[in-house]
């Protein structure tokens, strides 16, 4: 149970919020080895004034932020933390997003700190 | 000052938010030994599309997730999270709320990561 | 990139979302060391009933509760972290936001938690 946050537009939502979702899912399972149901993704779309962010920092041309916040077991290598990401990118990359618009940040807990359900 | 946070369905957050505010509370009361007064909640209620999870992941049977993030110090053994985890699943059932349809997922940081308004 | 969040009723969004995001922006600058183009915040306005929180706890008079969480790199010693709660609370407070009703907290992931558009 990685959980998925994606904070970004509405406009950007309304346009492709099906596809963002099934491509940080794929990546998820590409990068992660998570099974194919374990699927757990919240959206949050935002009016103007709500996301604020340096359009240059580090050098990077960003136009249409979308933020991505990871909830996940500590247990991924850093090599497999870095596939993910650009799993993410890459597959989000195929939906017209840009990777300069790519933001994702990753938190981690332990086995003990979930409930799914049951 | 554990901070709970729950995305939850629009429909579901009308019906019953203030009663699955206190659910949750009192088993954060209970189970975790904190004041009575200590209470803080943050809802998002979310619209068609913004909430994506599997139905059927580790074969549970999800219709209407509620997902509820805690942050909280780390200081509470394994069987206290369980514990608590367990109180807030028994009285979200007394809110009609399935067993099934709970996501909770638990991160921790310390003492001196919290400011509470002095 | 640390990243922030402020959840905050919708009344105060209108009235100082812009000042509130350059008023955290500051103190980051200044307590923590960050470029000053390391900018990354998010804002959820909230509407009657979604903050729900002890207008008391811990002796405290709170009427308009505003939330900020941080996600930062494990990096900075407390005396830094409580530079930087103060520094928002003395910011904020030039905004006409109590020092009451102001709540932090902090979490914390590592540098290669973070993907930032490259």
């Amino acid at each position: 149970v990685p959980l998925i946050q994606v904070d970004l537009s509405r406009k950007l939502f309304e346009r492709a919020h099906d596809a963002i979702g099934d491509a940080i899912h794929a990546a998820q399972i590409e990068a992660l080895g998570i099974p194919a149901d374990d699927r757990f993704q919240v959206f949050h779309p935002h009016d103007d004034g709500e996301l604020k962010f340096d359009a240059k920092y580090n050098a990077v041309d960003r136009r249409d932020l979308i933020l991505i916040r990871v909830i996940a077991v500590h247990m991924y290598p850093v090599a497999t933390k870095r596939a993910f990401f650009e799993g993410v990118v890459a597959r989000l990359s195929s939906v017209d997003i840009r990777r300069e618009d790519v933001l994702i940040a990753l938190t981690e807990n332990a086995f003990e700190d979930w409930f799914a359900g049951r």
